[in-house]
């Protein structure tokens, strides 16, 4: 492996919520900065004002470009207009656009190879939508920036507590008629595949939420249990995928059964983020499997009520920072094993015989 | 008051269930039976059978009616036919018969006022749907057999923590379709009446989730919340109900603020129980609001995994026991102080004096 620390890329998010302040706190620490070396694309007078605000001791260099960020330091790339106000606590359409123009610097950057992971502060769709007709949110906008036609899978992380959504932000009158087989069989193949591949664990054991109350009830409350998800899970379960259910979504949660999974497939925003929230919300992580680039935040939001007040708790973005760092060195590490495979050993598992057939060991 | 202690009427619920095991350790404990005078709707064969399967020791007496129940003792009234055949985990025909015989009979005996309050063991709504077309659930069968005309509201809770739904066992994609600013008010204020009548909350305040994520985002992803929810609530400030929201429900539970509410709305049956049982399954009540009868259930369900293996935890349904009798109890008293009014004393709030103005009291 290289020598040289991991690149984070860090957007500032909404200059009015607290997203400057976890930030700040998370490098207060020495030791983060050992780890890896972050870039914030923002603002350095805003980031200036927050740390004033509210005295928060972390120092910071003002940088071009990610190319220049220097080891043991953190850098902040000027993204945004000289002449930004702060507005704490309020939803304005200058924060809209600053949130906006660091996340497209640092995808931009991200295409030049300039970082390895990102890691977004929260931001506020309402006012980045007044100025582009359609920011679904971050996971949506990363797919399609710099997705190279992969698909992305939202994901809830807290520990070995793992929620992915079928459909996101969404009203939930559309939820029903946004079910397919089809989309279902693709989220749960980018589930799987991310759960070894992105969390090391070999065969994961996936969990999947029923729709309806009661899981349908045999029809009486519903009947996408057995005309779209079921089906989808049969034609997962003859490719090997281990999945299970389709359960109802508050028995799973109540009997602690959920436990017994690697992962939690929900069909509807509020379905799976409403149980991680209950649980996790502290100290939870946003990660958008499926695609090439690395990508997490925190699960929280502006969280506008307590802007500035120095109040905001740090741990769900540093616990962000760190997911981002632990999954790009298990791909990587994937990738070395991958691309030194192992000379193939002709042990039949079937076969009594306690010898391994060594001539018939493939020729190189 | 009178002496006599409250009468609980229980109907089995499913016989192949953990319905006869939660009730039968329930009343092994002799407090209990200082308590109330439980009678069982069910089948005393059954009752014995559960017994001595799990070696549970408490006794009971069979009786025609709950009028000859006696006072420190178990009654069982025989509901079902004599040959009943017990499968354990096994949804039958049979069981739903039975279930359904046990609760009508209940019933009939509520309307000659037999008994004062009413739990219901779990049941299969499967197995009863064969029998009978409509069997919705206990909520709903019960409002139209003993409701004279008023409306249910499903209520779960555990200590403070309440959760309300405003609609049921309905798919998801029946859920936008059935909200209208009618039913939100209706179900508003028999909430609202509830938490003041049957808990003793002087000024409740009602904490009522969105139904899309985000609260609808400004109409980006739903506009119930503006069409319907939002002047629902509006209509109910101005009849002086303290609501609150409507809050994204998943922001609300991950920040704890549902903690500063005595309610929380929530618009469908996941919505409200999700979070609830990720949080309150082991001793969470279902309380049946808004009727003339008082009628409580335990959170969990049939839990067929588990029948007749003596591991159920029978902490649901006692929680279930006091909370009828505690709501019974407050009605009551409520009652008795609202027919010998207090003399009205006519003290001004805003007035400096510290007198009272007895010259000003009315006459009788």
């Amino acid at each position: 492996m290289e020598e040289r620390k991991i690149k984070v890329g860090i957007t500032h998010g909404d200059i009015n919520g607290v997203g400057y302040e976890v930030i700040l706190k998370t490098f207060s620490d020495p030791l983060m900065l050992e780890l890896c070396t972050p870039i914030v694309y923002g603002s350095p007078k805003v980031a200036a004002y927050h740390r004033k605000a509210m005295d928060i001791s972390t120092n910071f260099s003002i940088v071009n470009s990610a190319s220049e960020a220097q080891e043991g330091r953190l850098s902040i790339v000027n993204c945004t207009e000289d002449e930004l106000k702060v507005e704490l606590s309020k939803p304005t359409a200058e924060g809209g656009r600053a949130a906006l123009d660091a996340l497209e610097k640092a995808l931009g950057e991200y295409r030049e190879d300039l970082f390895d992971v990102l890691v977004t502060a929260p931001l506020n769709r309402n006012v980045i939508q007044s100025e582009v007709k359609s920011f679904p949110g971050h996971a949506e906008y990363i797919e399609k920036q710099v997705g190279r036609n992969r698909k992305a899978l939202t994901m809830f992380v807290k520990g070995d507590f793992r929620v992915a959504l079928l459909t996101g932000n969404i009203p939930v009158k559309d939820v029903s008629g946004s079910l397919s087989k089809e989309l279902i069989i693709e989220k749960l193949e980018i589930f799987n595949r991310s759960l070894k591949q992105d969390f090391g664990i070999d065969s994961p054991r996936i969990a999947v939420f029923a729709l309806n109350p009661h899981a349908g009830d045999n029809g009486l409350t519903g009947d996408e249990e057995k005309e779209i998800i079921i089906p989808a899970m049969e034609a997962m379960g003859q490719r090997g995928v281990f999945c299970y259910g389709p359960y109802p979504a508050d028995e799973l949660m109540g009997s602690g059964n959920y436990r017994h999974f690697d992962g939690i497939l929900a069909m509807y925003h509020d379905q799976g983020v409403l149980p991680f929230s209950t649980l996790a919300m502290d100290e939870g992580v946003n990660f958008t499997a499926g695609l090439p680039i690395v990508h997490t935040s925190p699960a929280h939001g502006t969280a506008y009520d307590i802007a500035g007040k120095g109040i905001a708790s740090e741990e769900s973005f540093r616990q962000a920072v760190y997911m981002a760092i632990d999954v790009f060195r298990r791909r990587r590490l994937e990738e070395e094993i991958s691309a030194r495979p192992l000379r193939k050993q002709y042990y039949e598992k079937r076969d009594d015989s306690d010898k391994l057939k060594l001539d018939t060991v493939e020729e190189d």
